[in-house]
């Protein structure tokens, strides 16, 4: 049965609802409840890990048997797993729901199916509507999914030759004013900024994300330190608005892990180029940030060098890591390379 | 007095007759003389170092006296100075000449004072008559003349993160075949190319400019090694049309100053980083060419690294090289960043 114009309108409006939702581990869903003749019931959406979800919170909203023969519009396909909920097919199926319309089919292997669980109990179930704005709205979260862990952008400064600093270590200032304010935005873009505890005792970063003047974004990511050496007690980030997270580092994909559950969708590891040598090194790269300034450094006379990367594990050149280059883009003086590997996983 | 047409149209002729000469040590220039009534009484031009110049030659085919009242329309200021030639302003005067019309100042200081020379003998002079031309005709000779040296491009190639190797010395390729015929092209352009012994007995290259179906173009550059350890007897580059010179490299300026006279005008220093490194440290550099590919590189298990570039000189960021970045141009898969000091000389 086609979609008519009453459905697509809540689609819509079952959009607007997924937003009121948190970003974070679990995806944002909104969900609409319409009669048989296309009026409004209920509306609902996903208020974040361990609440319910957006169909179960619009149905709760309706007496006992008041959904009998209405139709669900939700933006993400109904779940067929039983974790801190039940499942939403069940829960829509025992509501005697006889129509079900979903945005986004499900990527995660635990919970999908909820489609054709509906369809076997006998509900008529239509997708591909919206598919493009609820894919859209859900972009970092499929992301997530379909890589096992959040997604992660490796940014560094160099000068045109590749180093991060001269001989004796110094480095403010390689880039700009400009480079240094479009991190910041990026910052903010970021659920989790990670850098090595080399970083933390030799600039004190805030790894706030900040304005030109000062002020903080509304949004802050979490700050993640890696490696063995102590945080001083009073280094810039234990001022940092969020809760420090201090690991060796040994075990990167367990950050990972770890950040996902605490809802990180984007990390955004800032160095120094340890870290970022060795998040290379073991492929668990999406995107890189070279932001190169039109300088050059080499070494001194006595002979320290400070490359940007480090340790990559390239013994021979074939086994260099290729990029595919996204974007070239001037910031005052300096230019962003912005570039993702050539193959995916492959960096 | 002003110029007129028919002087005007002289002086498209002398750019015409200048372009007859060669270009080398001396300045390509043209001469014109015409009667009192604007009538073409002789043309001549300079046809290299140790022959009479544009102004003698076109005297020269002239009767004692027809030069009597008669302009000169030349194509640079003539010289006041006594070379293997003597003066020209001196050799216009004696002719009787009495009006000299020219387009572009003389930039050198043993020679100019020409023009004052001759008002000071009574002649009519006027300049500034097509000098935008003259300039262009001129223009790598003439920055020979304001640098004191040949012109000086340093080019490599790297990596993203500023390396030209992987830890086992493995370099081909970083860059891509669109790279390789850019370089070619502009070995072309260039009058003198040169590399270090280590480049030489590494890669064996032929040091010609080959188009990309390997044919040679028409001009090929004078090769030149720099270093002690001897040039094989049967490197490629012994084969080359050209005379190879082979020097220490002890005294780069004795070497720029070597190729000068031999009319190097441009020089193109092709590596690898020891020789580049060595130009950019002295600053004898007016333009760089980085090659960058889309690859990160670093250095694999045993921590030998292979930077692009090496000993600059900077012990610390406040002696960074600082460049401005005049273009960046994609080449196939890779970036061409051209630039030039951001403070002339400080390179």
């Amino acid at each position: 049965m086609p979609v008519n114009a009453a459905e697509r309108d809540a689609m819509v409006r079952a959009l607007e609802l997924a937003r009121n939702g948190p970003r974070g581990v679990n995806p944002q869903v909104g969900a609409v409840i319409l009669s048989p003749e296309g009026n409004l019931l209920a509306e609902g959406w996903h208020r974040g890990a361990g609440t319910v979800h957006a169909e179960v919170d619009a149905l709760s909203q309706l007496a006992e048997g008041a959904a009998g023969g209405a139709t669900a519009v939700v933006t993400l396909e109904p779940c067929n797993h039983t974790g801190r909920t039940g499942p939403c097919a069940v829960a829509l199926i025992e509501a005697g729901v006889s129509r079900v319309i979903y945005a986004v089919p499900d990527p995660n292997p635990e919970s999908t199916g909820g489609a054709q669980r509906l369809r076997e109990a006998g509900v008529s179930v239509e997708s591909g509507v919206m598919t493009d704005e609820g894919t859209d709205l859900l972009a970092a979260w499929l992301t997530v999914q379909r890589l096992g862990r959040p997604h992660v952008t490796v940014k560094w400064a160099q000068s045109l030759d590749g180093r991060a600093a001269a001989s004796d270590g110094t480095s403010q200032w390689i880039t700009g004013p400009d480079a240094r304010a479009d991190v910041h935005r990026r910052r903010a873009e970021a659920d989790a900024i990670v850098v090595g505890t080399g970083t933390v005792l030799a600039d004190d970063p805030a790894l706030t994300a900040r304005r030109s003047d000062g002020t903080l974004y509304e949004n802050q990511p979490i700050p993640v330190v890696l490696g063995d050496r102590r945080v001083p007690e009073d280094a810039a980030l234990r001022r940092h608005p969020r809760q420090l997270v201090h690991r060796s580092g040994d075990d990167l994909p367990a950050v990972l892990a770890e950040l996902r559950a605490l809802g990180a969708q984007r990390v955004f590891v800032e160095g120094g180029p340890t870290i970022a040598s060795a998040f290379l090194r073991e492929g668990l790269v999406d995107e890189v940030l070279a932001y190169v300034a039109p300088t050059l450094i080499g070494y001194g006379a006595d002979g320290t060098d400070h490359p940007a990367l480090g340790r990559l594990g390239v013994d021979t050149i074939s086994q260099q890591r290729r990029l595919a280059v996204s974007a070239v883009q001037a910031l005052g003086e300096d230019l962003l390379i912005t570039a993702h590997p050539a193959t995916e996983g492959d960096l």
